[in-house]
């Protein structure tokens, strides 16, 4: 059902063949599920006797969440990607796409679910990392507690029992990677985890009207702003995701963007690095 | 089978009852399922008397390309923006995982349902464009043949009838749509789309031998430089992505990397703007 809502929204037709290809079903219970779709949503299915396929109806509603324009664009980019096997999206024709390229090692599995395993039954590891500051890489022990994503790295945020204080490390510079059994303090006590901090972006005014506009449109802005909530320990990356980091402003083309709020959020910052 | 290979894998153990409440099967059925598995995978899953589960067996691979790390973490990060539904992922636990979050406005599902309609059936379309130069949105005549995705904003690649030429067009900046008859030249024709640019990549040589081995580990680099191949008409977005597009360069720190072939991609540069 959910399969012929989303070949009705993005591509407007379907098929029994198609049913029955994707599925491995009969053709008789094809016509079923077609027959079940039909209840739920008499208008948006169409026959065509003449090429004998079924077209979405012009006024076409999407019943199912996975028919949803982001959950299309990231099978789309997934696809593309090569993270996401064809046979598991429902896509039928997709349109010739393209992707910036992002660098980036694909990240070592056995390091990825030795961290998972860690975080799940709370355990620490003994990690032997790439540190910026070391040219030789150095064991260290940690509690890990959760993953995120920078926008362009992954990072495993735990508690170091050197530094006696939560990091983010990068998991890619994880070298090596095994159990131990030092347990450190929880999650909740990770303060620039558990912080929220609010961006507030605006287009930069040395800019003309109709780049202001453009970019309002951009960055999804209402009334010339937007508001991000990020997590204090992030917001390192995220400055440096919208150019927000540097001291020395760029010129407005370059730039696009200000922070309306900059005084707390750098106060914010500032605490993280004490 | 993907469904028991992929949670031995991230998640080490899986019983009957996933089985069942995952796929809505009977128990017989599932346990049939797990015969089937252990057939292909014999050393892969072992049987927990005690808790009465199934565990992954140390020397656990993964038989299906749906485990793979990749695509682990794209559902991961797909599942925390809320791209993708719970129940689309095979994922039963999940690790506290955090993003930061990239701005951008939800694309209007009928601009890109007519945009993806006109790449498939070749026909042009007019649209009511905010442009970066013109206060007033204008219209213009488009032959679309692709989309793509700089990283932040999706875009669609056409013929602009205006222009007569090959253009990117920024999707959310594209307020009205409809079909039109003006057919454009065929994709073959779009040369900077065609033409695919090389750019290596190395670590900042001004930066130490630390941080010089810790970046080369986060962009993947083999023998101290990566190389990333892009489609010429996409190579400003790639550069402004890594930084590389400004003439003063900042600080080694902030900057991270060089590109070794820069004088070959800045001509390739040029050429789009001539």
């Amino acid at each position: 059902m959910e399969f012929i809502d989303f070949r009705l929204r993005w591509e407007g037709r379907i098929n029994r063949s198609d049913i029955t290809a994707f599925f491995g079903i009969s053709v008789p219970q094809a016509s079923l599920d077609i027959a079940r779709y039909l209840e739920l949503g008499p208008e948006n299915l169409v026959y065509d006797r003449s090429s004998r396929i079924y077209l979405a109806g012009p006024s076409f509603k999407p019943i199912f969440a996975s028919s949803n324009t982001p959950q299309y664009l990231n099978d789309l980019l997934a696809l593309e990607a090569g993270f996401l096997e064809p046979e598991s999206s429902f896509m039928g024709w997709r349109p010739p796409t393209a992707l910036v390229p992002t660098p980036g090692r694909q990240l070592n599995a056995h390091t990825l679910v030795t961290l998972l395993q860690a975080i799940r039954e709370q355990r620490g590891v003994k990690v032997l990392y790439q540190s910026m500051t070391h040219p030789e890489s150095q064991s260290r022990d940690l509690s890990p507690h959760a993953i995120a994503h920078d926008g362009f790295r992954w990072h495993v945020r735990a508690y170091c029992h050197k530094r006696e204080d939560f990091l983010d490390f990068v998991i890619a510079r994880v070298l090596e990677i095994d159990f131990s059994e030092s347990a450190g303090p929880g999650p909740l006590e990770d303060r620039a985890w558990q912080t929220k901090v609010d961006l507030v972006l605006a287009p930069h005014s040395g800019l003309s009207l109709s780049k202001r506009r453009a970019i309002e449109l951009d960055y999804g802005m209402t009334g010339g702003t937007v508001t991000l909530s990020c997590r204090q320990a992030l917001l390192f990356y995220l400055l440096k995701h919208l150019r927000l980091d540097v001291d020395q402003p760029s010129a407005p083309e370059a730039q696009q963007i200000v922070l309306l709020n900059e005084t707390d959020v750098k106060a914010r910052l500032a605490e993280l690095q004490r």
